[in-house]
């Protein structure tokens, strides 16, 4: 038998706030951590450009600095957890952690979400561990879920709130909180928005997570690029007055199904029914849910950013390399559940083929004759309609809003009809368009 | 390096009809597990003492017999999946398997809740897996989520519904369906609740859960014969419609907290908020909750009990199981994710010193002074009251209803009182009280 290490070392890349947070976990819950691995964890060095800034933690000296590279190939560094985002250098980073065998932690969906394959590929060849539970879902256990708990069911959906800067927003515009520009502002000022929200706002951040959602619950790999992406920016509270009105409440969704043709993957605003639990989360929560053929619907819900939420990842992921570091052994689970080398090139349906329900907001001339030339229109594309609600009692300078809800329509058709009627010139504003969900897994 | 197998062989004792799902799900996906596992999971053998019955399912000759001993002791079998239930000759079963160094799978909360702790340690010293996650929230991965994706955080608190027969009982009577005798009887011949169903709706299966709960989620072992339990056969209609009325949901809740001087534990029929996740777990869905100092709250949801659903559990436990086998090595992370000797047996707090938010209904005779009486006898107990409704409107045949919401008291203050008031000539029936939970982690 070899001998048993007494201490695992972890070496932090990117001192910011998810770092901050890491270094207290690791520093207040020590014992707890020791108890269950029977070894400590413990931070060894950290790597930042800024080794000025006080984070308001105390360590050993020595311990900051500014090289990375000399933290990865530091011996007393077992585990090696990237905190820098974005593609480089963090990749050559993870890369030059998993060559030397060592594990490598990391919160990073951007880099994930495009390069996530290739650099299992390389932690399985080299025997190490790749973390990325804390890339989605914050501190929710989403990756480990699927990857490990779910293994045995065949996951046909997967779909849920991955934003919380975005989830924030729609639920203070539903709380009747102001405009989206309003409440964004609010947002950035208590810090709970970036001063670039686009990221956020404009739904990539979103998909990111939803590549790796794909990847770890459907063994496919799809091209983010591919991807449908709608932000919020567009959502009024006229839309949010006729959601609650319907019954409804809007969320920026990720949602994925696997299908024997291709992978369908969107985001986008979405008119979630109250009676679903997602429409229920709220401020900055995330909540993803799976659909399973064994299973049914299972949902994940917690905060899905955050210095502490997403630390705990982090350090859970760390606690599972150190786990194999003290067992001299390579992870028993490859990072996406099943050998890189199954995870198979899908194609992404294109959006313009699938089929939703629509809620679609017009604002049209209030005379006689306009509405027929809308229908008209809609009819001409097989455009099935629900129910139709003309508000004169909501009528502004001789506009009127009128709101459609459709059946299920193929989004090229509706795309090609709303262009249509868009030109007309009793069409007083672009039409706002908007999929209702009726159909995410199963209800209570 | 050690030849690799390429299969890996399940014994399965009990085919009931979670063994069914077992066998139809290793049947099913068996193409996307060997995908995953780069081997077979193969099942090649079966104990069951009926060996008549058609499950459904078609087996090699000589696969299902009555030998449970052999069947552990066969060559063959590396992974005994257990699901008999109750506490012997199950343990029997399971230490016989685990002696020998072989993983054991169950689904057994019985024996889990009490003799959990025993078991790990037997699993720990010869090296196997002990399998766990059907036993709690069925098809919901809480207990991996505790064990592994929590590891770095300090859990509080776990509370939530979890048992799907109790909830589908409460669910359909919020929903107007009739009275607990009548759904209960609908729900017996719909096959969601069993001939006996006392340990459903007393409770005393989700006491057993919640022992598992605390055992994984705080470290520590408690006597489930010490926890306070109230099952649901007391809520009436007229408690239903109330908690409608004030904007709650009555669920049955396991609740636990961590504390310095014990552990709370508790089960009882409790009012949730609207507001609060676990009210809109509807159906026979379960849904636990955990508070943890870094992650805040997350919450789990998903079907708790039913064929499939457990299956997946349970394969997902023999997955884990057969990567220890083939990389002919012990599991890295023990049954709870401690070692067992670092689970410290702890104290239940006494219900009777805990304090709550109570409502309670009164049946009142209707005339002056009564209510001054009641209220008099509350008052020396000191429990504040924060509203009290009497109903004139409801009375029937001189008893008014008369409900008091209170403020938080302490358990026993409130049943002396209770007792008191119960022997009063002009009170006419049992006062019937509901604990109210306003602080269930944080809100949304």
């Amino acid at each position: 038998m070899v001998a048993r290490k007494k201490q695992v070392g972890v070496g932090l890349i990117g001192f910011g706030t998810i770092g901050t947070g890491v270094v207290k976990i690791l520093r207040d819950h020590a014992r707890d951590i020791e108890a269950r691995l029977g070894a400590q964890l413990k931070l060894v060095r950290i790597a930042d450009l800024d080794t000025r800034t006080d984070r308001g933690v105390r360590m050993d000296k020595g311990v900051l600095g500014k090289d990375a590279h000399g933290l990865i190939d530091d011996s007393r560094v077992d585990v090696v957890v990237e905190l820098i985002g974005g593609t480089e250098p963090a990749k050559s980073f993870i890369t030059r952690a998993l060559l030397q065998g060592k594990a490598a932690v990391t919160a990073n969906k951007a880099l994930l979400s495009v390069h996530g394959l290739e650099l299992a590929k390389i932690a399985e060849k080299h025997g190490a561990l790749l973390g990325y539970e804390a890339s989605t879902g914050g501190g929710i256990p989403i990756i480990r879920s699927i990857r490990e708990a779910l293994a045995g069911d065949r996951n046909r959906e997967v779909y849920g709130i991955v934003n919380g800067t975005a989830n924030y927003i729609l639920s203070q515009m539903t709380k009747g909180a102001g405009s989206f520009d309003e409440v964004l502002a609010r947002a950035q000022a208590m810090g709970l928005a970036e001063a670039d929200p686009t990221y956020d706002v404009d739904g990539i951040d979103s998909l990111h997570k939803l590549a790796i959602l794909v990847a770890v619950a459907f063994g496919k790999k799809i091209n983010p690029a591919r991807v449908h992406v709608e932000g919020i920016r567009h959502i009024s509270t006229a839309d949010i007055a006729y959601a609650t009105e319907f019954g409804y409440t809007i969320k920026l969704l990720a949602v994925a199904r696997d299908t024997p043709v291709g992978v369908e993957a969107r985001v986008h605003p979405t008119m979630v029914p109250n009676s679903h639990l997602l429409s229920q989360v709220g401020g900055a929560f995330n909540a993803i849910a799976l659909q399973g053929d064994a299973l049914g619907t299972s949902l994940y819900y917690g905060q899905g950013a955050g210095m502490m939420p997403t630390a705990t990842a982090v350090v859970a992921d760390a606690i599972d390399a150190a786990r194999c570091v003290l067992g001299h052994r390579a992870p028993s689970v490859p990072p996406f559940g099943r050998p890189a080398r199954e995870i198979r090139v899908a194609k992404v349906l294109p959006m313009a083929d699938l089929a939703h329900e629509h809620y679609v907001r017009f604002k049209l001339a209030d005379k006689p004759g306009v509405l027929a030339k809308i229908t008209a229109i809609l009819a001409k594309e097989e455009i099935g309609i629900a129910t139709v609600a003309q508000h004169e009692e909501r009528a502004v300078r001789g506009a009127v809003p009128v709101v459609i809800r459709t059946h299920r329509v193929v989004e090229g058709a509706l795309k090609r009809a709303l262009n249509r009627i868009d030109v007309l010139k009793d069409c007083r504003a672009r039409p706002v368009s908007i999929r209702v969900e009726e159909r995410l897994g199963e209800r209570n």
